[in-house]
């Protein structure tokens, strides 16, 4: 099956809005064996999203388009492509309750313009929204088809992972099945590198890296008759890399840093604490994403200010001007400090310059220490980086590097292992 | 001048490759009064790249084409466009030269493949590459424009902003002025609902609203032969655009929550200070990614256990237990406790249920209770939600809420206005 991706918006065109939907949906569709030919975007113009209709039409055997199925007047998706499948729409009580019933949710009543939401070309498949009132639609015909979703992220991310995936994949005759990777400390060039042979000779399974911000998501896919003949291929690449590249995987599946962390913290029955200067709050916030936390996680001083960094986390006066805020005994005495206050285990503090200003010739903007202290052992890992890229890159490395030695620390060591509980 | 932006890479269809170029390139050309009708990306395939450039050539009169110039055997994006120009290739000793000169420079011999990136459709003007070895070119040809442009970003940026946008801006005789509305607690459909008229009479200036996370950009654009006739035109759709949803409306131009937070308390004098409980850090982390927040921003405090809500903070115990962490009480508390220990003069704090686990009947889950403190004053403004959506969406509303109110407390209290400094 050949796919294009139309996003409709003129926000896309006047450079707006970044076009993440075609990225989130070449990786969906790549996964489940659909190949994408063309991605596409034009604004809300009725006349060229028809006429472009018509060329991704011929050349491909599935459209999927995002935006302009929302209440206002430029969105003219549905409507157009009823016209291309030549199919009426008419107006559907269903789904006129389920926004009606949304709107009294949130205490407001439905304004009229809602009431162009409510109309679904004949003979579609409706894809109802959990997180907004524009449905989604699936019109199929002469071996053609077209999937039409809402344009919000929230809106389409959950829709095309729990309603379009299963409904194509049982287009999809051939079964694939795919493992992956998250790698940090190691770049994706350097990955490709380490595993060049590999991906020179892939065939089955093929193998495709993805870089995230600061790490890299490595998939392994097998296509076969049945899941179990595809782990049968899978097995042997699978531990070619892990002896390669092993001491970068963090986890063998598409998890987060944060969550990784979190759920070792949570076996091992510890708790971890966070005493923040130029991460300014987002080790916090990257960990409280996640659901259920709190038993692991309760507090974060973010001290930016080195009056805070004394008061609150009682670094010493002497230890601040005779070495810098950013320094290392900085970062162990701040970590020490939250370990007092937080009674946790496990201690995290990042002090660093995250940039633009603020650097020296001998401590320069990306310079970075970080620490770990085991209030158990009371051991340190102090880490010290200069990070390259800008003031958010830095934060985020900073944040990133430390929680990926924190989970190679519990990992490894049993002495943070080993507390009763 | 209509144009349409074509990216060449496989990369892109398989989801590899973020495409940032369409969103760049957009942006560049929408400053400057050139339209972009749309965006397309075929792979590294020769019959649907010709196939394509047909379909965007009859519909555009400039095509600016991305990727495919480089050394390797899939690189065909010049050939492609001599072809459909009807142009020859010659062999140019003048960028041998510079190739070689380059890698003299990585001290590397010149492997032969690079040859290959010698070759230049006759007629076409060169775009030299600061940051690499593929050149761009300009085609021209019965008034239709090509621009080849290199894959990488730091190649194409420079070569694009140095070489394309002078080159461009000789042949675009209109000038575009916009302005920018930023907009919260008010969507974009009640956004355009309140300008209905405006949207519906739009002809010069035009209007555009953008959903972003939480709020809502509004664009306002006047097309004319200079930026002062622009003005005049922009000038009472700008006053209308006020008078009606001024109240919403937080800054005049492309700015976040937390940017314009920052500067209103540099520019008073002020300090804020944090205690997050359900935003666990992510109000901080908006702050600190400003460069320089640190003249008003010193201390967050992240309690998302009430043991630290208590001992931290001084939240009185039985505060927690006759109203429980997420009431009232406790949000002043905590502001109030952020206040003894920062000493600043606006503390926020946020308490709530983000979910999806934690709701009751009483206390369901999205109640959020945020609270404002001005500490020279003693006053305080406390905010009670239900927010609707998931977690993430419940602590990022939480957030921008507490920051929206703080900017409008900031814009209208004289008392906090009125410090001395």
């Amino acid at each position: 099956m050949k796919a294009t991706i139309l996003n409709v918006g003129t926000e896309l065109l006047v450079g707006s809005t970044l076009n993440t939907h075609s990225y989130y949906i070449s990786q969906k569709l790549h996964e489940i064996g659909v190949g994408v030919l063309y991605h596409a975007v034009v604004g809300d113009n009725p006349v060229r999203l028809e006429d472009m209709i018509g060329y991704y039409y011929d050349t491909s055997d599935l459209i999927i388009a995002t935006g302009g199925l929302g209440p206002t007047e430029d969105d003219l998706t549905k409507e157009i492509f009823a016209k291309w499948f030549g199919v009426p729409l008419y107006f559907s009580e269903e789904i006129r309750e389920d926004i009606e019933a949304r709107f009294r949710g949130f205490g407001r009543p439905m304004t009229p313009n809602n009431l162009r939401q409510c109309y679904v070309p004949e003979g579609a498949e409706i894809l109802w929204n959990e997180n907004g009132t524009a449905t989604g639609f699936i019109l199929e015909k002469d071996g053609k088809i077209a999937i039409l979703l809402p344009g919000p992220p929230r809106e389409l991310r959950p829709m095309f992972e729990k309603q379009v995936i299963p409904w194509l994949r049982q287009r999809v005759s051939q079964v694939l099945t795919s493992r992956y990777f998250k790698i940090f400390g190691l770049g994706e060039s350097a990955t490709e590198d380490r595993l060049s042979d590999l991906f020179a000779a892939q065939i089955n399974p093929t193998l495709a890296t993805y870089a995230k911000t600061g790490e890299v998501l490595l998939r392994v896919t097998a296509s076969g008759a049945s899941d179990s003949e595809n782990q049968k291929l899978l097995e042997p690449m699978v531990e070619e890399i892990r002896s390669r590249i092993g001491d970068h995987i963090y986890a063998e599946r598409d998890a987060e840093l944060s969550e990784v962390l979190f759920e070792l913290l949570r076996d091992k029955g510890l708790k971890i604490a966070l005493a923040e200067s130029c991460t300014g709050g987002m080790m916090a916030d990257m960990l409280v994403s996640h659901s259920g936390v709190s038993e692991v996680f309760g507090v974060s001083v973010v001290a930016y200010d080195n009056a805070v960094k004394a008061s609150v986390l009682g670094v010493p006066a002497e230890t601040l001007e005779t070495f810098g805020a950013v320094s290392e005994e900085t970062a162990r005495a701040m970590s020490e400090g939250i370990s007092k206050i937080s009674g946790a285990e496990l201690c995290i503090s990042v002090t660093g310059i995250a940039g633009p200003d603020g650097g020296t010739e001998k401590k320069p903007v990306g310079l970075v220490y970080m620490d770990l202290y085991n209030s158990l052992s009371r051991e340190h890992r102090t880490f010290k980086q200069v990070f390259t890229g800008n003031r958010e890159r830095v934060r985020q490395a900073s944040a990133m590097k430390a929680f990926y030695e924190a989970i190679q620390w519990l990992k490894a060591d049993l002495t943070i292992a080993s507390k009763e509980i």
